[in-house]
Protein backbone atom coordinates (compact mmCIF):
# COMPACT_ATOMS: atom_id res chain seq x y z
CA UNK A 1 0.00 0.00 0.00
CA UNK A 2 2.67 2.38 0.72
CA UNK A 3 4.23 2.45 -2.55
CA UNK A 4 3.46 4.12 -5.42
CA UNK A 5 1.52 1.82 -7.64
CA UNK A 6 3.40 0.79 -10.62
CA UNK A 7 1.62 -1.13 -13.79
CA UNK A 8 2.86 -4.69 -12.17
CA UNK A 9 2.70 -4.42 -8.65
CA UNK A 10 4.25 -7.22 -7.50
CA UNK A 11 5.29 -8.49 -3.95
CA UNK A 12 4.36 -7.66 0.20
CA UNK A 13 6.28 -7.42 3.12
CA UNK A 14 4.91 -6.90 6.63
CA UNK A 15 7.43 -5.24 8.91
CA UNK A 16 6.05 -6.97 12.30
CA UNK A 17 7.52 -5.27 15.74
CA UNK A 18 8.28 -7.91 18.18
CA UNK A 19 8.14 -5.97 20.85
CA UNK A 20 10.28 -6.15 23.83
CA UNK A 21 11.33 -9.65 24.25
CA UNK A 22 8.71 -11.46 26.08
CA UNK A 23 6.33 -13.38 23.46
CA UNK A 24 3.31 -11.76 24.63
CA UNK A 25 3.98 -8.08 24.27
CA UNK A 26 3.66 -8.53 20.37
CA UNK A 27 0.70 -7.58 18.79
CA UNK A 28 -2.15 -9.86 17.91
CA UNK A 29 -1.83 -8.21 14.46
CA UNK A 30 1.75 -8.79 14.58
CA UNK A 31 1.30 -12.58 15.70
CA UNK A 32 -0.87 -13.19 13.17
CA UNK A 33 1.67 -11.93 10.68
CA UNK A 34 3.99 -13.90 11.81
CA UNK A 35 1.74 -17.28 11.84
CA UNK A 36 0.73 -16.59 8.89
CA UNK A 37 4.48 -15.81 7.32
CA UNK A 38 6.33 -18.30 4.49
CA UNK A 39 9.46 -16.57 5.02
CA UNK A 40 10.37 -14.47 8.32
CA UNK A 41 13.64 -12.71 8.45
CA UNK A 42 14.55 -11.83 11.90
CA UNK A 43 17.64 -9.93 13.71
CA UNK A 44 19.34 -12.03 16.79
CA UNK A 45 18.58 -9.97 19.81
CA UNK A 46 14.57 -9.81 20.76
CA UNK A 47 12.00 -11.95 19.17
CA UNK A 48 13.59 -15.59 18.81
CA UNK A 49 11.12 -16.80 20.99
CA UNK A 50 8.53 -15.81 18.86
CA UNK A 51 10.31 -18.03 15.60
CA UNK A 52 7.63 -21.06 17.77
CA UNK A 53 4.52 -19.61 16.57
CA UNK A 54 5.68 -19.45 12.93
CA UNK A 55 4.35 -22.33 10.49
CA UNK A 56 6.61 -25.38 10.17
CA UNK A 57 7.01 -25.01 7.15
CA UNK A 58 8.24 -21.61 6.85
CA UNK A 59 11.53 -20.45 5.86
CA UNK A 60 13.22 -18.34 8.87
CA UNK A 61 16.02 -16.69 7.91
CA UNK A 62 18.31 -14.55 10.79
CA UNK A 63 19.87 -11.59 9.23
CA UNK A 64 21.38 -10.45 12.66
CA UNK A 65 23.65 -7.64 12.15
CA UNK A 66 26.20 -7.66 15.05
CA UNK A 67 28.80 -4.78 15.23
CA UNK A 68 30.80 -3.95 11.97
CA UNK A 69 29.75 -4.08 8.58
CA UNK A 70 26.17 -2.75 8.37
CA UNK A 71 25.79 -1.50 4.85
CA UNK A 72 26.56 -4.53 3.34
CA UNK A 73 24.57 -7.10 5.92
CA UNK A 74 21.54 -4.12 5.04
CA UNK A 75 22.18 -4.53 1.38
CA UNK A 76 22.08 -7.91 1.38
CA UNK A 77 18.62 -8.02 3.76
CA UNK A 78 17.38 -6.05 1.25
CA UNK A 79 17.73 -8.16 -1.60
CA UNK A 80 16.05 -10.85 0.35
CA UNK A 81 13.46 -8.94 0.96
CA UNK A 82 12.64 -7.76 -2.59
CA UNK A 83 13.18 -11.32 -4.00
CA UNK A 84 10.97 -13.11 -1.98
CA UNK A 85 8.30 -10.53 -1.79
CA UNK A 86 8.70 -11.10 -6.26
CA UNK A 87 7.97 -14.50 -5.82
CA UNK A 88 4.74 -13.45 -4.05
CA UNK A 89 5.68 -15.02 -1.13
CA UNK A 90 3.77 -13.77 2.44
CA UNK A 91 7.36 -12.25 3.82
CA UNK A 92 7.66 -10.82 7.44
CA UNK A 93 10.57 -8.61 8.40
CA UNK A 94 10.42 -9.22 11.99
CA UNK A 95 12.09 -6.17 14.53
CA UNK A 96 12.66 -5.82 18.00
CA UNK A 97 10.57 -3.34 19.90
CA UNK A 98 8.78 -0.96 17.16
CA UNK A 99 10.24 -0.65 13.75
CA UNK A 100 10.13 3.06 13.67
CA UNK A 101 12.25 3.22 16.71
CA UNK A 102 16.24 2.58 15.92
CA UNK A 103 15.15 -0.17 13.72
CA UNK A 104 16.91 0.82 11.21
CA UNK A 105 13.73 0.33 9.08
CA UNK A 106 14.43 3.76 6.48
CA UNK A 107 16.75 1.72 4.80
CA UNK A 108 14.59 -1.57 4.24
CA UNK A 109 11.86 0.93 3.21
CA UNK A 110 13.76 2.79 0.72
CA UNK A 111 14.66 -0.49 -0.85
CA UNK A 112 11.26 -1.11 -1.09
CA UNK A 113 10.02 1.77 -2.23
CA UNK A 114 12.36 1.97 -4.98
CA UNK A 115 11.80 -1.63 -6.07
CA UNK A 116 8.57 -1.13 -6.40
CA UNK A 117 7.44 -3.82 -3.23
CA UNK A 118 4.50 -3.02 -1.01
CA UNK A 119 5.06 -3.11 2.49
CA UNK A 120 2.95 -2.74 5.70
CA UNK A 121 4.11 -1.39 9.22
CA UNK A 122 2.71 -3.47 12.32
CA UNK A 123 3.66 -1.32 14.57
CA UNK A 124 5.03 -3.01 18.14
CA UNK A 125 5.61 -1.95 22.08
CA UNK A 126 8.88 0.36 21.91
CA UNK A 127 11.42 -0.36 24.77
CA UNK A 128 11.24 3.16 26.24
CA UNK A 129 7.35 2.20 26.84
CA UNK A 130 8.15 -1.52 28.08
CA UNK A 131 11.29 -0.18 30.45
CA UNK A 132 8.85 2.43 32.18
CA UNK A 133 5.96 -0.48 32.71
CA UNK A 134 8.74 -2.95 34.14
CA UNK A 135 9.73 -0.27 36.59
CA UNK A 136 6.47 1.21 37.65
CA UNK A 137 6.45 4.38 36.31
CA UNK A 138 5.17 6.73 33.87
CA UNK A 139 6.96 8.37 31.00
CA UNK A 140 5.16 11.68 31.41
CA UNK A 141 3.87 12.96 34.62
CA UNK A 142 1.27 16.28 34.94
CA UNK A 143 3.72 18.62 36.73
CA UNK A 144 6.99 16.70 36.15
CA UNK A 145 7.70 15.47 32.57
CA UNK A 146 5.66 16.59 29.40
CA UNK A 147 7.91 15.06 26.88
CA UNK A 148 9.56 11.79 26.87
CA UNK A 149 12.54 11.76 24.59
CA UNK A 150 13.64 8.62 22.64
CA UNK A 151 17.42 8.75 21.65
CA UNK A 152 20.57 6.77 21.44
CA UNK A 153 23.60 6.05 22.89
CA UNK A 154 25.17 3.77 20.44
CA UNK A 155 26.99 5.37 17.40
CA UNK A 156 27.70 3.39 14.31
CA UNK A 157 31.39 3.17 14.01
CA UNK A 158 32.12 5.09 10.44
CA UNK A 159 28.70 5.92 9.53
CA UNK A 160 27.77 9.56 9.17
CA UNK A 161 25.57 9.55 12.10
CA UNK A 162 24.68 13.21 13.46
CA UNK A 163 26.26 13.65 16.61
CA UNK A 164 23.27 13.80 19.38
CA UNK A 165 22.75 17.22 20.96
CA UNK A 166 23.07 16.98 24.72
CA UNK A 167 22.93 20.42 25.05
CA UNK A 168 19.01 20.10 24.22
CA UNK A 169 18.35 16.62 25.60
CA UNK A 170 19.59 18.43 28.92
CA UNK A 171 15.75 18.98 29.84
CA UNK A 172 14.55 18.97 33.41
CA UNK A 173 10.35 19.16 32.09
CA UNK A 174 11.38 15.76 30.00
CA UNK A 175 11.83 11.99 30.40
CA UNK A 176 15.40 11.21 28.88
CA UNK A 177 15.15 7.46 27.57
CA UNK A 178 18.46 6.04 25.99
CA UNK A 179 18.26 3.18 23.91
CA UNK A 180 21.60 1.28 23.32
CA UNK A 181 23.74 3.55 25.65
CA UNK A 182 25.05 1.60 28.34
CA UNK A 183 28.75 1.71 27.13
CA UNK A 184 28.13 5.44 26.95
CA UNK A 185 26.60 6.05 29.91
CA UNK A 186 28.95 7.60 31.84
CA UNK A 187 30.46 10.32 29.59
CA UNK A 188 26.31 10.63 28.60
CA UNK A 189 25.97 11.55 32.27
CA UNK A 190 28.36 14.37 32.57
CA UNK A 191 27.54 15.84 29.30
CA UNK A 192 23.94 16.05 30.61
CA UNK A 193 25.46 17.40 33.67
CA UNK A 194 27.83 19.58 32.29
CA UNK A 195 24.46 20.98 29.92
CA UNK A 196 22.73 21.77 33.59
CA UNK A 197 20.95 19.16 34.64
CA UNK A 198 21.56 18.48 38.42
CA UNK A 199 24.09 15.04 39.59
CA UNK A 200 21.05 14.00 41.28
CA UNK A 201 19.02 13.44 38.61
CA UNK A 202 17.28 10.32 38.99
CA UNK A 203 18.21 7.51 36.60
CA UNK A 204 16.96 4.25 36.05
CA UNK A 205 18.53 1.31 33.96
CA UNK A 206 16.29 -1.78 32.73
CA UNK A 207 18.09 -4.32 31.58
CA UNK A 208 16.25 -7.27 29.72
CA UNK A 209 12.47 -5.62 30.35
CA UNK A 210 9.77 -8.08 30.24
CA UNK A 211 11.73 -11.10 30.21
CA UNK A 212 12.42 -13.30 33.14
CA UNK A 213 15.89 -12.02 33.59
CA UNK A 214 14.36 -8.40 33.72
CA UNK A 215 15.94 -6.16 36.56
CA UNK A 216 15.99 -2.52 37.29
CA UNK A 217 18.81 -0.60 38.86
CA UNK A 218 18.03 3.04 39.99
CA UNK A 219 20.77 5.58 40.44
CA UNK A 220 21.34 8.97 39.74
CA UNK A 221 23.37 11.07 37.01
CA UNK A 222 26.00 10.90 39.91
CA UNK A 223 26.87 6.92 39.95
CA UNK A 224 25.47 6.31 36.60
CA UNK A 225 28.64 4.90 35.07
CA UNK A 226 28.64 2.35 37.48
CA UNK A 227 25.36 1.31 37.20
CA UNK A 228 26.01 0.90 33.54
CA UNK A 229 29.40 -1.00 34.37
CA UNK A 230 27.48 -3.85 36.46
CA UNK A 231 24.49 -4.41 33.30
CA UNK A 232 27.56 -5.80 31.57
CA UNK A 233 26.08 -5.02 28.28
CA UNK A 234 23.10 -6.66 28.69
CA UNK A 235 20.25 -5.10 26.24
CA UNK A 236 19.13 -2.02 28.45
CA UNK A 237 17.25 0.92 28.65
CA UNK A 238 18.19 4.26 30.29
CA UNK A 239 15.42 5.98 31.90
CA UNK A 240 16.72 9.69 33.27
CA UNK A 241 14.64 12.37 34.60
CA UNK A 242 12.94 13.50 37.90
CA UNK A 243 9.51 11.26 36.59
CA UNK A 244 11.52 8.29 36.91
CA UNK A 245 11.93 8.51 40.53
CA UNK A 246 7.99 7.96 41.15
CA UNK A 247 8.22 4.17 42.18
CA UNK A 248 11.80 5.00 44.18
CA UNK A 249 10.85 4.27 47.74
CA UNK A 250 10.03 0.86 46.56
CA UNK A 251 12.58 0.08 43.65
CA UNK A 252 15.59 1.18 46.52
CA UNK A 253 14.03 -1.40 48.85
CA UNK A 254 13.00 -4.18 46.32
CA UNK A 255 14.95 -4.04 43.23
CA UNK A 256 16.24 -7.41 43.45
CA UNK A 257 12.90 -9.05 43.58
CA UNK A 258 12.09 -7.11 40.30
CA UNK A 259 14.84 -10.40 38.87
CA UNK A 260 11.61 -12.45 39.24
CA UNK A 261 9.74 -10.51 36.53
CA UNK A 262 6.67 -8.06 36.25
CA UNK A 263 3.44 -10.12 37.22
CA UNK B 1 4.40 -6.36 42.68
CA UNK B 2 5.24 -2.41 42.11
CA UNK B 3 3.67 -1.50 45.77
CA UNK B 4 6.11 -1.69 48.85
CA UNK B 5 4.77 -5.00 50.55
CA UNK B 6 2.43 -4.41 53.77
CA UNK B 7 1.78 -6.62 56.33
CA UNK B 8 -1.81 -7.65 54.37
CA UNK B 9 -1.26 -6.87 50.66
CA UNK B 10 -4.55 -6.37 49.12
CA UNK B 11 -5.92 -6.23 45.14
CA UNK B 12 -4.31 -6.07 42.25
CA UNK B 13 -5.09 -3.97 38.81
CA UNK B 14 -3.44 -4.48 35.52
CA UNK B 15 -2.72 -1.19 33.63
CA UNK B 16 -3.13 -2.53 29.89
CA UNK B 17 -2.63 -0.21 27.08
CA UNK B 18 -5.07 -1.12 24.21
CA UNK B 19 -2.96 0.94 21.45
CA UNK B 20 -4.10 3.68 18.87
CA UNK B 21 -7.54 1.49 18.37
CA UNK B 22 -7.42 -1.49 15.61
CA UNK B 23 -8.45 -3.82 18.19
CA UNK B 24 -5.74 -5.93 17.34
CA UNK B 25 -2.80 -3.65 17.78
CA UNK B 26 -3.18 -4.66 21.63
CA UNK B 27 -0.62 -7.11 23.40
CA UNK B 28 -1.13 -10.77 23.28
CA UNK B 29 -0.78 -10.17 27.29
CA UNK B 30 -3.08 -7.47 27.26
CA UNK B 31 -5.60 -9.21 25.21
CA UNK B 32 -5.61 -11.96 27.76
CA UNK B 33 -5.50 -9.77 30.80
CA UNK B 34 -8.98 -8.38 29.40
CA UNK B 35 -10.33 -11.46 28.93
CA UNK B 36 -10.03 -12.53 31.91
CA UNK B 37 -10.79 -9.27 33.92
CA UNK B 38 -14.08 -9.24 36.54
CA UNK B 39 -13.71 -5.30 36.74
CA UNK B 40 -12.37 -3.13 33.34
CA UNK B 41 -12.37 0.60 34.02
CA UNK B 42 -11.68 2.40 30.06
CA UNK B 43 -11.66 5.54 28.47
CA UNK B 44 -14.06 6.39 26.02
CA UNK B 45 -11.78 7.48 23.50
CA UNK B 46 -9.67 4.25 22.05
CA UNK B 47 -9.90 0.35 22.27
CA UNK B 48 -13.87 0.56 22.92
CA UNK B 49 -13.62 -2.37 20.31
CA UNK B 50 -11.81 -4.05 22.68
CA UNK B 51 -14.71 -4.49 25.55
CA UNK B 52 -16.25 -7.32 22.90
CA UNK B 53 -13.36 -9.61 24.69
CA UNK B 54 -14.28 -8.97 27.78
CA UNK B 55 -15.96 -12.04 29.86
CA UNK B 56 -19.83 -11.45 29.21
CA UNK B 57 -20.10 -11.61 33.20
CA UNK B 58 -17.49 -8.84 33.39
CA UNK B 59 -18.28 -5.25 34.79
CA UNK B 60 -17.50 -2.76 32.20
CA UNK B 61 -17.11 0.62 33.74
CA UNK B 62 -16.82 3.73 31.27
CA UNK B 63 -14.47 6.32 33.52
CA UNK B 64 -13.79 8.32 30.16
CA UNK B 65 -12.26 11.83 31.36
CA UNK B 66 -13.52 14.76 28.83
CA UNK B 67 -12.87 18.04 29.57
CA UNK B 68 -13.28 19.63 32.61
CA UNK B 69 -13.04 18.91 36.04
CA UNK B 70 -10.27 16.57 35.72
CA UNK B 71 -9.63 16.20 39.18
CA UNK B 72 -12.83 14.75 40.53
CA UNK B 73 -12.79 12.36 38.00
CA UNK B 74 -9.39 11.07 39.05
CA UNK B 75 -10.57 11.32 42.50
CA UNK B 76 -13.48 9.24 41.42
CA UNK B 77 -11.19 6.39 39.19
CA UNK B 78 -8.95 6.04 42.18
CA UNK B 79 -11.04 5.58 44.53
CA UNK B 80 -12.75 2.57 42.18
CA UNK B 81 -9.30 1.13 41.22
CA UNK B 82 -8.59 0.35 45.23
CA UNK B 83 -11.96 -0.65 46.16
CA UNK B 84 -12.19 -3.13 42.72
CA UNK B 85 -8.94 -4.38 43.89
CA UNK B 86 -9.44 -4.68 47.41
CA UNK B 87 -12.67 -7.18 46.88
CA UNK B 88 -9.91 -9.53 45.07
CA UNK B 89 -11.45 -8.82 41.68
CA UNK B 90 -9.17 -9.15 38.26
CA UNK B 91 -8.99 -5.55 37.78
CA UNK B 92 -7.94 -3.91 34.79
CA UNK B 93 -7.60 -0.17 33.90
CA UNK B 94 -7.19 -0.24 30.38
CA UNK B 95 -5.83 3.19 28.58
CA UNK B 96 -5.56 4.06 24.93
CA UNK B 97 -2.04 3.63 22.82
CA UNK B 98 1.30 3.30 26.06
CA UNK B 99 -0.45 3.67 29.69
CA UNK B 100 2.82 5.67 30.32
CA UNK B 101 3.12 8.13 27.75
CA UNK B 102 0.40 10.95 28.42
CA UNK B 103 -2.28 8.38 30.07
CA UNK B 104 -2.36 10.07 33.27
CA UNK B 105 -0.94 7.12 34.79
CA UNK B 106 0.91 8.94 37.53
CA UNK B 107 -1.90 9.55 39.80
CA UNK B 108 -3.44 6.30 39.66
CA UNK B 109 -0.05 4.70 40.28
CA UNK B 110 0.35 7.17 43.43
CA UNK B 111 -2.95 6.06 44.60
CA UNK B 112 -2.63 2.25 44.46
CA UNK B 113 1.25 2.78 46.11
CA UNK B 114 -0.20 4.62 48.69
CA UNK B 115 -3.23 2.40 49.16
CA UNK B 116 -0.79 -1.04 49.28
CA UNK B 117 -2.56 -2.33 46.27
CA UNK B 118 -0.46 -4.18 43.65
CA UNK B 119 0.12 -3.58 40.20
CA UNK B 120 1.30 -4.43 36.83
CA UNK B 121 1.54 -2.22 33.37
CA UNK B 122 1.18 -3.68 30.50
CA UNK B 123 2.49 -1.52 27.85
CA UNK B 124 1.20 -1.08 24.37
CA UNK B 125 1.74 0.42 20.80
CA UNK B 126 2.04 4.39 21.62
CA UNK B 127 0.03 6.66 19.12
CA UNK B 128 3.34 8.30 17.53
CA UNK B 129 4.71 4.73 16.73
CA UNK B 130 1.04 3.77 15.36
CA UNK B 131 1.24 7.25 13.05
CA UNK B 132 4.03 6.40 11.78
CA UNK B 133 3.55 2.80 10.62
CA UNK B 134 0.17 4.34 9.32
CA UNK B 135 2.31 6.36 7.55
CA UNK B 136 4.78 3.99 6.04
CA UNK B 137 7.79 6.40 7.91
CA UNK B 138 10.53 5.11 10.48
CA UNK B 139 10.31 8.35 13.09
CA UNK B 140 14.35 7.85 13.55
CA UNK B 141 16.60 7.62 10.38
CA UNK B 142 20.27 7.02 10.30
CA UNK B 143 21.64 10.67 9.17
CA UNK B 144 18.51 12.38 9.42
CA UNK B 145 16.55 12.04 12.83
CA UNK B 146 19.25 10.54 15.80
CA UNK B 147 15.92 11.04 18.28
CA UNK B 148 12.16 10.89 18.62
CA UNK B 149 10.71 13.69 21.25
CA UNK B 150 7.09 12.40 22.15
CA UNK B 151 5.27 16.01 23.16
CA UNK B 152 2.25 17.18 23.98
CA UNK B 153 -0.11 20.32 22.31
CA UNK B 154 -2.43 19.93 25.31
CA UNK B 155 -2.43 22.32 28.30
CA UNK B 156 -5.11 20.97 30.39
CA UNK B 157 -7.02 24.34 32.00
CA UNK B 158 -6.23 25.32 35.29
CA UNK B 159 -3.77 22.37 35.74
CA UNK B 160 -0.08 23.34 37.19
CA UNK B 161 1.34 21.53 33.91
CA UNK B 162 5.26 22.64 33.46
CA UNK B 163 4.65 24.64 29.68
CA UNK B 164 6.16 23.05 26.89
CA UNK B 165 9.62 24.74 26.12
CA UNK B 166 9.22 24.30 22.26
CA UNK B 167 12.37 25.94 21.77
CA UNK B 168 14.64 22.86 23.01
CA UNK B 169 12.18 20.92 20.56
CA UNK B 170 13.25 23.10 17.44
CA UNK B 171 15.75 20.53 16.87
CA UNK B 172 16.84 19.82 12.75
CA UNK B 173 18.42 15.78 13.62
CA UNK B 174 14.54 15.34 15.51
CA UNK B 175 11.14 13.51 14.96
CA UNK B 176 8.97 15.95 16.74
CA UNK B 177 5.58 13.67 17.85
CA UNK B 178 2.87 16.03 18.95
CA UNK B 179 0.22 14.37 21.19
CA UNK B 180 -3.03 16.03 21.44
CA UNK B 181 -1.43 19.15 19.44
CA UNK B 182 -3.91 19.92 16.46
CA UNK B 183 -6.03 22.80 17.83
CA UNK B 184 -2.64 24.75 18.93
CA UNK B 185 -0.78 23.91 15.69
CA UNK B 186 -0.75 26.88 14.27
CA UNK B 187 0.56 28.46 17.05
CA UNK B 188 2.83 25.95 17.67
CA UNK B 189 4.21 25.10 13.88
CA UNK B 190 5.08 29.38 14.63
CA UNK B 191 6.45 28.72 17.32
CA UNK B 192 9.09 26.14 16.21
CA UNK B 193 9.92 28.26 12.75
CA UNK B 194 10.80 31.58 15.44
CA UNK B 195 12.92 28.82 17.18
CA UNK B 196 14.91 28.18 14.28
CA UNK B 197 13.13 25.16 12.02
CA UNK B 198 13.02 25.88 8.52
CA UNK B 199 9.31 27.01 7.25
CA UNK B 200 9.38 24.00 4.90
CA UNK B 201 10.17 21.14 7.40
CA UNK B 202 7.74 18.37 6.52
CA UNK B 203 5.10 17.26 8.95
CA UNK B 204 2.34 14.84 8.85
CA UNK B 205 -1.09 15.13 10.65
CA UNK B 206 -2.10 11.43 10.98
CA UNK B 207 -5.61 10.98 12.08
CA UNK B 208 -7.38 7.74 13.39
CA UNK B 209 -4.51 5.69 12.71
CA UNK B 210 -4.91 1.78 12.18
CA UNK B 211 -8.82 2.45 11.93
CA UNK B 212 -10.21 2.63 8.77
CA UNK B 213 -11.39 5.89 8.88
CA UNK B 214 -7.20 6.82 9.31
CA UNK B 215 -6.23 9.49 6.99
CA UNK B 216 -2.57 11.24 6.59
CA UNK B 217 -2.44 14.65 5.71
CA UNK B 218 1.12 15.61 4.42
CA UNK B 219 2.41 19.18 4.77
CA UNK B 220 4.57 21.55 6.09
CA UNK B 221 5.52 23.90 8.98
CA UNK B 222 3.92 26.93 7.11
CA UNK B 223 0.48 25.28 5.97
CA UNK B 224 0.68 23.14 9.14
CA UNK B 225 -2.54 25.26 10.69
CA UNK B 226 -4.71 24.80 7.50
CA UNK B 227 -4.52 21.35 7.79
CA UNK B 228 -4.73 20.65 11.51
CA UNK B 229 -8.57 22.77 10.77
CA UNK B 230 -8.81 19.94 8.11
CA UNK B 231 -8.87 17.25 10.75
CA UNK B 232 -11.89 18.65 12.52
CA UNK B 233 -10.46 17.71 15.98
CA UNK B 234 -10.35 14.08 15.04
CA UNK B 235 -8.14 12.10 17.72
CA UNK B 236 -4.70 12.82 15.17
CA UNK B 237 -0.83 12.63 16.33
CA UNK B 238 1.47 15.34 14.63
CA UNK B 239 5.00 14.03 13.51
CA UNK B 240 7.38 17.18 12.18
CA UNK B 241 10.99 16.85 11.04
CA UNK B 242 12.95 16.10 7.92
CA UNK B 243 12.66 12.39 8.77
CA UNK B 244 8.74 12.56 7.63
CA UNK B 245 9.61 12.75 3.99
CA UNK B 246 10.66 9.72 3.26
CA UNK B 247 7.50 8.84 1.77
CA UNK B 248 6.19 11.99 0.41
CA UNK B 249 6.37 11.12 -3.07
CA UNK B 250 3.99 8.77 -2.73
CA UNK B 251 2.17 10.05 0.20
CA UNK B 252 1.49 13.46 -2.04
CA UNK B 253 -0.01 11.54 -4.88
CA UNK B 254 -1.64 8.65 -3.38
CA UNK B 255 -2.96 10.25 -0.10
CA UNK B 256 -6.65 9.93 -0.24
CA UNK B 257 -6.27 5.61 -0.60
CA UNK B 258 -4.66 5.94 2.71
CA UNK B 259 -8.16 5.95 3.98
CA UNK B 260 -9.07 2.65 3.37
CA UNK B 261 -6.23 1.47 6.18
CA UNK B 262 -3.08 0.28 6.05
CA UNK B 263 -3.65 -3.05 4.77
Amino acid sequence: MFCRETSRPTGFVSFVGAGPGAADLITVRGLRALQLAEVVLFDELPGRELLAYCHPDAELVSVGKRAGNHSAAQAEINHLLITHARRGRRVVRLKGGDPTVFGRLGEELTALRDAGVRFEIVPGVTSACAAAAAAGISLTQRGVASTAILTTGHECAGKPEPAVDWSTLAQPGATLCVYMGTRALGSIAMRLVAEGLAADTPLLIVSHASRPTQTVRSGTLENAAALAAETEDTPSLILIGEAVAQNRAWLDDAAPALAHGTR
